[in-house]
């Protein structure tokens, strides 16, 4: 039984989240607002919130046959997942597969670099502080988890990455690299959390290089709403084809 | 047998390297210039060249005694040290006891904290891009060193933060916080570099919280060269006291 939609509990840049009338359960609500450089950049893309919302379901189901934990419990309709409640940790997770956006830019790399070992990186989740990077030493100190629990994340988080690189390979999408952020229940269980789209990811065409996803928006460079829907379309695409 | 001076062949912020007679062998000469914040703040502090020449020397040969592998071969005069000749490996690792500095900026926490655990950081050393902070991942995907060698970075890095917290503690002086540098010799050795001064230290007066170090330049609080005199004759009754 799906429990009831209750008061909205936190809104965040791009979706916002319900109680329910099950205390282990949110709605989360995919809205299409699109934001850029810490906020600073900030407009609406058509049926972004529909595009992501059916995209994290797609791919958070696929992770969840894998095996990774996942807080989704199902997509409700076009805009609404019903999820488990968790306590998002407070770091960004970020995995590289090709050198990219603020890596590039921080350490003066050029974008398209590929690198010969995965680069794993965690950023303190705080738009005060734009997202610092932050190591496990750090996030230990400020108490956002201890040596174990980023342990189980790095470790799911390579997961992920993996499989996810494989999948999109296999639909002509490079995986150049993905943000992730995990919560954690009220069992302590720690969940995969938040959404995997082309706002959290950067998805380039293995053919073109063409980029699908937020650097359209960042940079200005039109057809966002197309890239998007491009990026859905395969993937629901290749899971039409596959049988678990 | 001392080999002669030869050629600058590299001049930094605070020393100049000079080749020798011995080509696996350097001459260090500490000067007395002082810059902060990326080189954007640039004096002279009177006798710093000296002073910290004298205390990097008792330093060093305090950890060559703990067991510590490092390029000093002897003092020489005032200015200048024997070293080994070593490629400078491009991080400045750091070690926090207290956090004060970039990671109380960068973050937002208060200087002074004491954190439950000790806090290990790499920068990229490179002052076009003013240092950034990167991790054990960045560093082998920019072929800065290999996962072996910055695990035997680290270990080498935590023991001597260990071993100067615990010296300086007995001369009434908190090492809040030290950057080391380290190079690798013609065989792949790897040996801590560089210096540990007042420069790459933040000392505090344990009883007076008195800043004792290179913060006094940063940050206009005067009695520079003072300060750094006082680190070096606490260092120096420490270790005429001892007996190897």
């Amino acid at each position: 039984m799906i429990p009831e939609k209750q008061a909205l509990i936190y809104e965040g840049k791009a979706k916002q989240v319900y109680s329910t009338t099950n205390p282990d359960d949110v709605i989360i609500r995919y809205k299409d607002d699109a934001t850029a450089f810490n906020g600073i950049k900030k407009s609406t893309i058509a049926n972004k919130g529909l595009i992501n919302n059916e995209i994290t379901s797609l791919i958070f189901e696929y992770l969840a046959h894998k095996g990774i934990v996942t807080h989704l419990i199902q997509r409700l309709d076009e805009r609404e997942q019903l999820c488990k409640k968790v306590h998002i940790i407070k770091v960004e997770v970020i995995i590289r597969n090709v050198i990219a956006g603020s890596m590039a830019k921080r350490l003066g790399l050029k974008e398209g670099m590929i690198p010969p070992n995965r680069i794993y990186e965690m950023c303190y989740k705080n738009d005060e502080y734009q997202d610092p990077l932050i190591n496990e030493d750090h996030a230990v100190a400020m108490g956002i988890a201890n040596y174990e629990e980023l342990d189980r994340i790095k470790k799911a988080a390579l997961k992920i990455n993996q499989y996810l690189y494989e999948f999109m390979d296999n639909i002509g999408i490079i995986l150049v690299d993905l943000k992730l952020e995990f919560g954690k229940d009220r069992f302590g269980n720690i969940l995969l959390a938040d959404e995997i789209s082309p706002d959290t990811c950067r998805f380039w065409d293995k053919s073109t290089q063409k980029k699908l996803d937020k650097d359209r928006f960042r940079r200005d460079l039109g057809n966002i709403e197309e890239a998007y829907e491009e990026i859905r379309d395969r993937i629901k695409q290749a899971l039409r084809d596959t049988t678990w």
